[in-house]
């Protein structure tokens, strides 16, 4: 199979790695608009050869994007009218609904999966790529009944080559649920990271003290606003949702120190342990 | 050296089997009003023995409190009565001002140690204690000039053996300190778990969909509320100040939104992005 890889940053870059590794690859393109990500790209083997985009749609069987969301969401079309009946082309952005949205009435739709594997990192580019992530974690595919059955089969290949958990989803559903379990633990690292910043001029108490429970909490803040303002934009009336509530949960808290009704934070607390039924 | 360990638990419990792996302990008597944790502490070698509390107090050369922190404040001053002018106790707890207040003149103070190692985890009790935790975290030890010399040095001993580094700090200082490196996360955390279960009534998209960074910033939610009440209780002040700052800074990203201004969004996901000279 021969794949152009469309940013070769950490998922493109992870899956050009694993796939490769898996000998499900014969070759892969590269098309990278940034020349020091294109260079570590073909450093580290992630890709054969960067090209540009017109040629490496061409040359390949499967066209893998994964720059940012709105990046994607203009190039899908452009891309999807280059292609012929055997190509495929998919996504792996965090949003779905918007790039469904845009190909829907594309004369090629059928040649377009939309997809979102459920992994990442706080960081981000080449350098940061590795073949080890995705097994074991969800990916998502949405509206497949747009996409062409053998383009659907094309993905479902590379997802169980990266031996990923296989989830069929509603583009809007997808976007309400990512909201939810990705979208509001990044907006709530972000402001922590920022609460920190602000008050603790300190920093070498911070810097001493600091251990597991705080990194664990914070270390999305260190994410790629590149990458996440995009998400968040686009996903705009599901995330501000879902932050409302938040900031309500919040509230909660603080209006039991505020009424030292600690009887009632007791009762947040047991309900929030419930989260262990879904996380191990 | 004879320790007597107050609370097997999570931190009691890995102290003593550290210190027991480093040969630093001759024999760790463990008090513990959980007959199940007593049966778990005796069974995985935490303790050689169970005792009664003033049994064990007066075998010890060393006493370790390891309980949640509002019996932590009674029990000290209670047990400093107990000691001659070789034993040691020391506290582990969360909060510090509270336990140094309560025994600043207490004709024994000398004999107290105020520490607080800055390691845990989600779970709680003796099941949940590991020998390799401590290795390479803070350890803050508070008002250290109000306590005798040769007690600190066993103390500092003691934290040697478990591999921390050592951090001297007033008390007031601490919870200062901690309420932003460590109670705001479990918080934030607990909130946002809440928030989660309260609007995902589908469970099963979160079990499929949640990965790493939910998982990071939602696990300190499964805390146990009997060792977590009672320390936001008792720094109630300090936490309540950190929280109101954090749900100002929740606002600025919801206000983002709501005027459409993503370049403000930015700059805040690139103030954050500061936190990486913190956290590597």
């Amino acid at each position: 199979m021969k794949i152009t890889i469309i940013g070769t940053g950490l998922i493109g870059g992870s899956m050009a790695l694993t796939l490769r590794a898996n000998s499900l690859a014969a070759s892969i393109i590269g098309v990278e608009s940034n020349p020091t990500h294109a260079a570590t790209a073909i450093e580290r083997g992630i890709v054969d050869e960067i090209l540009p985009l017109e040629d490496a749609v061409r040359k390949a069987d499967v066209i893998i994007i994964s720059i940012p969301v709105d990046s994607t969401e203009k190039l899908v079309p452009q891309i999807l009218s280059l292609l012929n009946d055997n190509q495929v082309v998919m996504d792996v952005g965090s949003n779905k609904k918007a790039v469904c949205d845009i190909v829907s009435s594309h004369e090629k739709r059928g040649r377009f999966v939309a997809t979102h594997p459920m992994w990442g990192t706080e960081y981000s580019g080449p350098a940061a790529a590795k073949s080890d992530g995705f097994a074991g974690n969800a990916v998502v595919i949405c509206n497949r009944e747009q996409s062409d059955k053998d383009a659907v089969k094309v993905v479902l290949k590379i997802y169980e080559t990266l031996q990923m958990k296989i989830v069929f989803m509603n583009a809007g559903a997808h976007d309400i649920h990512a909201a939810y379990v990705s979208h509001i633990s990044h907006i709530t690292s972000f402001a922590l990271a920022n609460t920190v910043l602000e008050k603790e001029k300190e920093e070498s108490a911070i810097f001493e003290m600091a251990s597991g429970g705080f990194e664990s909490t914070v270390r999305l803040a260190k994410s790629n606003p590149d990458m996440w303002l995009p998400i968040f934009r686009q996903n705009r009336e599901n995330v501000l949702d879902v932050l409302n509530e938040h900031i309500a949960q919040l509230k909660k808290f603080r209006s039991c120190f505020e009424k030292d009704n600690y009887e009632y934070m007791r009762n947040l607390m047991e309900n929030a342990n419930k989260i262990k039924r879904i996380i191990k």
